[in-house]
Parts: C-alpha cells; structure tokens; sequence
C-alpha cells in the first residue's frame, strides 16, 4: 500500500516542471560564450584528462568559462555510490552526462573526461545537450600505445589478473563512428590537441555570441 | 570471483584523481563574483522555486552567472531514476547537494529549491562547499499557510489520502538551528524577499573579487 502511494507520488503529474525565467541564452550573453559539451572518449591512457585540463588552462587564461567533469575524480563524490560493474559504469556515464547538460545549460563550456565505451551511451548525451553543442573527440590511440603508458598502472594489473572487465582488454570499447574532432594523441603535443580544439571553437562560433 | 574484481578496482588506489592547473579562484576571477551555495529549505509551498527564480533573474540582470538547481526538475534527468520512498529522497537531496558542490566551484552562484526536511543531509553539503559559501535560507511559513496556497495541489492529494509520506504532515521537516537568512514568506513580497538576499550577498562579498 505504501509502495502504491510511493507511486502514485512519483508518477509525473505530480513532479511540476518549475519554468525559470532566465534562458541559457542570457547566460551566454553574460559568458561570451555558447555552453556546449566537449565530451572526450577513448582508452585508460589515450590522454583524455591530460588534454581536457590542458584545455580548460588555456580557455580559463582566455577568459572563457570552462570546467572539468573528470570521470575519476566524479567518482569520489557524486558518483560515489558506483562500484564497476558493468550496470554501475553505465550509471556512472549517465550521471555525467546528465550533469554535463545541466553545465551547458548554465553557459559553460563543459569538458568531460571519462572512456565512456558506449555508443549509445554517449550519442544519448549528444541528442539531449543538442547536436550543436556536443563536441565529441575521440582519442584516437593503440591499445599498445596506451598500455605502454600506462599512467596509472592499471594495465598492469590487468595482466596481472588483479583487474577484470577493462576497456580495450577483456571489454568493449566502441570507436565513435562520426566524432566531430579525432586526434592522435601519439603523433601530437598536448599543445598541438589544445590547438586543434581551439580551431574548431573558432570556426564553430563557440567563443563568441554573436 | 568477478564480484571480487570489481571490488578491487573500486578500491580508492584504483581511482586516480587528476589535479587541475586551475582553481575555484582564476574562474571567480573571470566571473568577478564568488562561488557559493545558496540552499533554500521549506515545506512545500513556501516559495522556493518562486523566490530562487526571481533571485536567478535579479543576479543575471546584474551580469552576474546564477543558476537554480530545482529539485523537482532533477528528478526530470539526474535523478530520474529515484521514486520518493525515504531512501530515495535522501539520495535526491545528496545528488543535488554534490551537483551544487560542483558548480559553486565552477564559480556560479548555486541556487537550489528542495523541501530537504533532514538537517544532517543540508548540513553535510554545508561543511562540502565550507561554512563560508553555504548560504542556507530557511522560509519559515506555517503548514497553515502553505497547505492553503497549495500551488501544485498536493495537499489536497494528501488530505484525499493519495499520497502519503508528505513532509510537515506525516513526515518529519526538521527547522534549521542557525539559517543564515530567514524568512517569512507570507509577510514578504517576493521583491522583499530577493532585497533581502542581496543585502546579504553585498554584506558577506559574494558579489565581487576583491
């Protein structure tokens, strides 16, 4: 009984949508700026974290509002509720991409590092952010590339049969099919993936409102 | 034996957190403001959707980047996979206290319009954000009062016997100690009720960077 009328309250006519009065466009207009979501994929080591705070360095040192969502570090309070089953990785994708939304939505431009395996998972963020504002890059590197860099010494203990379920080795990573940005994180500087991000902001009219 | 492995990996060594080069300050520098939380707690009906809104409006027509994290509107995405059973809304209430957390230190001035009724729950996203940026209003109206505005018509619900667990009837709400504003909606115009707010941010320097 008590679980119907949970129910019942749960049901959305009764969950009113509260309409603001302000737009993300004056939001923009304040910031100079289109919120959008620069959503990074790829392997453990292709970079994504390195190169989205490299990112935000230099956007932040141009006066442009930027924020990192670094899956790792979501983990450790919004998401701290997620273990790594594969149900909870999803969860952990869907609650990032939720709040990178909502980051858009108040005008930032908001960067989000995480491997995110999922097509589906991450074209759902793509259609709720707009197309126009989802910019996925896809680091484009070699498992063996990455494992030798193995940054945070996962790979290690992949092969060392202390970890299972790791993107690339024993579970799927599905390569974007139509990133807006792909780079090569072997063959450029983290300058150079900063520099090319940057190019694509300007012919896409992200740093300015007209 | 995969469960097992899962838990390794969850293990905090396993979680690598990245420093950013930039900090909360160099965006509050850009914005000219400071990041902060600015909590409004009530029973429902007691205006705080109507007065975080009209705040938001006030705050950007100053230039100032505000923005509402309505609880009822989360439910819409982040939380959209909670219902209202009491561990659920306490889930809703910690998600919206570490998505606040987040964006005060993106430097936005952070409004959240939640009934929150557990002072543990709001005092925990207190000492998360520091003392110094969690501006908790308390709108002190009686039961009385709200159930006869009853905007969404959910006391009328409850008095029909369709919901149950409706906080200030037959759940608990527990009153801040220590508020840093309160207010009594029901003798203040909503034009006070935003004055009053602004006194207190130009009083405490939320409003620019020294």
């Amino acid at each position: 009984m008590k679980e119907n009328k949970h129910k019942m309250l749960s049901e959305s006519q009764n969950i009113v949508w509260h309409d603001g009065a302000i737009s993300r466009n004056d939001r923009e207009m304040i910031l100079d700026q289109r919120g959008c979501v620069v959503w990074f994929t790829g392997l453990s080591g292709s970079g994504k974290s390195t190169i989205a705070c490299a990112l935000e360095k230099k956007l932040i040192t141009l006066g442009h509002l930027a924020y990192v969502l670094d899956g790792d570090n979501i983990r450790h309070n919004l998401n701290s509720d997620l273990g790594f089953s594969p149900e909870d990785r999803r969860e952990n994708v869907r609650r990032i991409g939720e709040l990178a939304v909502l980051f858009a939505d108040a005008g930032l431009i908001t960067v989000t590092a995480l491997i995110s395996p999922y097509r589906d998972d991450r074209d759902r963020v793509r259609r709720k952010v707009g197309q126009e504002r989802f910019i996925e890059i896809f680091l484009d590197v070699s498992l063996d590339i990455c494992e030798r860099r193995d940054v945070k010494g996962l790979y290690k203990k992949v092969r060392n049969g202390e970890i299972s379920d790791f993107t690339g080795i024993d579970a799927p990573y599905e390569k974007p099919l139509n990133p807006e940005i792909l780079i090569d994180t072997s063959r450029l500087s983290v300058e150079e993936c900063v520099n090319t991000i940057m190019r694509y902001f300007e012919k896409y009219n992200i740093l300015r409102v007209p």
